[in-house]
């Protein structure tokens, strides 16, 4: 096993550890038991918990960034909706999991490690969004008078609000994803008079 | 000491605890160490630590019930704005504590005495917002095609997300504030086309 196919199973089982036991409860023999390694094996390569998890924050921002380079649309429009919507769906079918990502985004304040890792999930949402709306603009699809970066950033607040509500109170996200879709129609939208005749 | 007095006390104190420690590591002694009580008169009153938290979020429960019903506003519009207001700036000057309650939210999922109790608070935020919409809708000042609703949700999902990330990434709420109170004016307001001439 080569050292990039260790670091990924010891990924997958953090994953998966994760999922089963929540962050606060999680130790290190925890994820060997999702893994063909020892604990001790888990140790050779990282120092402790803290360094696996910022590893695994690493492992799964590369990931994100595939995956947000890959939403397809004719145009800005639909490229917007659907990268909305791929937050959305991903973080609904991954509630288990999502749960224990709030629990270490709730360790950030006192973590500078956590914290200037989720951070970095954040900016590049933004920055996506920001792209996709600034090439709305220009082609005319969004009005001239939207500014990309603010709209972007209110974007990633509404979603983050979603995702906040529906682990903590299990509150569906259909409502914020209707009130989303609704805002970029009638607030980014250069026809939103024609769309709503 | 009266026993509502006592509980008040307690409460204080569990509120400087929260501040201080955090809530991952907060223990009974902490709490005691704040008030003039041991930790034996503590377990008196409650069975533990989880039994307190418990009293405390209905304690916060109520407070949070008496600010939201005063806001004050000349129109719906202006009492929006106001409990909106009211809400980010709480959140903002009391930092520490934000820090401490969003982690006791990612713990609700595991727990459903603060699962109900956090709840609560979204539930009665957006009943507040809900009928300030109504009211805004049937006077007049809100537009006739709003979902009062629909458009509460959106307002607390945006106030949760604001909150989460000002907390977890020390974002500030600025850009959600002003881009809120855009929503407000161009999406709810009967007069939007008025007021952006």
């Amino acid at each position: 096993m080569s050292d990039g196919d260790a670091a990924t199973e010891i990924m997958c089982a953090t994953y998966r550890a994760l999922c089963s036991h929540g962050y606060a409860d999680l130790t290190m023999q925890d994820i060997a038991d999702e893994s063909s390694k020892s604990k001790a094996a888990l140790h050779y390569h990282y120092d402790s918990k803290h360094d696996l998890l910022c590893a695994f924050l690493d492992y799964l921002y590369d990931r994100f960034v595939e995956r947000t380079a890959d939403v397809a649309g004719e145009d800005a429009h639909e490229r917007l909706l659907g990268l909305v919507e791929a937050v959305l769906t991903e973080r609904e079918d991954r509630e288990a999991f999502e749960t224990a990502i709030l629990e270490i985004r709730a360790q950030a304040p006192y973590d500078a490690g956590f914290r200037d890792r989720l951070t970095r999930f954040e900016d590049h949402l933004v920055a996506e969004l920001t792209a996709i709306l600034e090439a709305g603009v220009e082609a005319g699809t969004f009005r001239e008078d939207v500014d990309p970066g603010d709209a972007a950033s209110f974007v990633v607040t509404v979603l983050t609000g979603a995702s906040t509500q529906r682990v903590t109170a299990g509150r569906p996200v259909e409502c914020s994803r209707r009130m989303l879709r609704e805002y970029v129609e009638s607030h980014l939208l250069a026809d939103a008079e024609a769309l709503s005749a």
